[in-house]
């Protein structure tokens, strides 16, 4: 359910500037997206109604709708046709320049997953045939991430058979990097990382909460550890439209540069 | 149209290994991805019918089944009902760990993708609210891909007033990476990358010849030039399930290692 707005934030009572060089719909926006990320209007609230935010701030609808227009393409509000305009659910990123699991990315956001274990098994890894030829990871972990009661991801992970010792309590909870490396002692050497769009089996649609045939944000990892043998492969199905992975890749002239600052942290 | 399967690779001659550690299923799978890999079975092709793999090889139906499912899951091929299985459409890949355009990568599998200008406009990036706030880069080049005669994917690229002057002929075949550095002589500093599952416009979806509503794999980039000053900003839209981002992420130990190589090169 959704709850009226009831208080402003500062930047929602300030005037627009007609001298500036920024349009007053991007003075408007920004001031949304202000009032969004400070946390005025959260997740799933519905913004002021158009002739409320004309009136606050002395502008044309047009203007208005200019300004809803830009956030909505921005993915930060989503309008409804007849019930007015609101504060997109949460949406989350990883960076991808520093090898980071998926529930630590979640973690730096302030967010902790629900998570819920769909299966631990010691075998599976040997018997489906979904793993790459040539992998010995036995040991299959799928688990379920929530965030705000809503299925976000579902994680297969397949593991070394070492794992099977971890018990199905702790696979629960643990990041598959906290099993690998605290639990099984591996010092992770590398990751290879693979990125799609893709329609998973429909087991995994419905896991998701999603009608079957859905697309859904595909990251595949295979893990190394510092002896170079694969200790990890895993799948990571994300609902759409909710996670964005994120890099900064230097071009060749800052390579040497860009590097620097990485052997120093 | 598809075309009946003629000739058959070598691979698909030799018997398969009941004393190998591999499953026959396996083998088989590999003998099928090795005839897809070299050409033999071509994309869109028919693979040999199930009688006819269980008669060549001397295996059980329920064998060759458990091939194609593996095959299935991997992406390679597509089972229709009452037609028989079917080789993918090619599907492919980027990597992510050096700076490499769109077309640059399409260009290093062996593929001349078509491009078809949409829009050459010297302004749009100035008015319609789509850039990221404070960058200035008014020139909007619109682009589609197609691949043997099907869209994949279309680009938005905003570039700085000075790209005007490239003007449509040239804009229609120059990557945006060849524009900026070969036309206005900016060498890129760097790339940020943003890597989503998401929902386009009406207008993109029609111009991939997707449905409405139909989710697709979006990067967002915006380069710097080496002096820091962004130098183009694009979205590029790619229709599902045929395009992969790939990269390698070096663990903490490894970084020092694995920098090296990159110095060098």
């Amino acid at each position: 359910m959704t709850k009226p707005i009831t208080s402003r934030s500062q930047a929602m009572d300030k005037p627009l500037d007609a001298s500036s060089a920024d349009p007053l719909y991007v003075q408007l926006a920004n001031r949304l997206a202000d009032a969004i990320s400070s946390g005025t209007y959260g997740p799933g609230q519905q913004l002021p109604p158009e002739a409320r935010l004309m009136s606050d701030f002395g502008i044309s609808r047009v203007t208005v709708r200019q300004a809803i227009q830009l956030l909505t393409r921005n993915g930060q509000v989503v309008s409804r046709r007849g019930k007015g305009t609101f504060v997109s659910r949460a949406s989350f990123q990883q960076d991808l320049s520093s090898l980071q699991g998926f529930q630590e990315a979640l973690r730096l956001q302030g967010i902790e997953p629900e998570t819920e274990l769909l299966e631990f098994s010691a075998s599976a890894g040997r018997i489906d045939g979904q793993l790459p030829t040539g992998l010995n990871l036995p040991v299959r972990l799928r688990r379920r991430y929530c965030v705000d009661g809503e299925a976000f991801a579902v994680v297969e992970a397949y593991l070394p058979a070492e794992a099977e010792a971890v018990g199905p309590v702790r696979a629960e909870r643990l990041s598959v990097y906290d099993i690998l490396q605290q639990f099984l002692g591996l010092r992770i050497g590398r990751a290879d990382i693979a990125i799609q769009c893709a329609k998973p089996k429909n087991r995994i649609s419905a896991e998701l909460g999603l009608p079957p045939r859905s697309h859904v944000l595909l990251m595949q990892r295979t893990s190394f550890a510092v002896s170079g043998a694969p200790c990890e492969h895993m799948r990571i199905y994300i609902v759409p439209e909710r996670y964005t992975f994120r890099m900064s890749v230097p071009g060749p002239m800052q390579l040497a540069s860009a590097i620097q600052p990485a052997m120093v942290s």
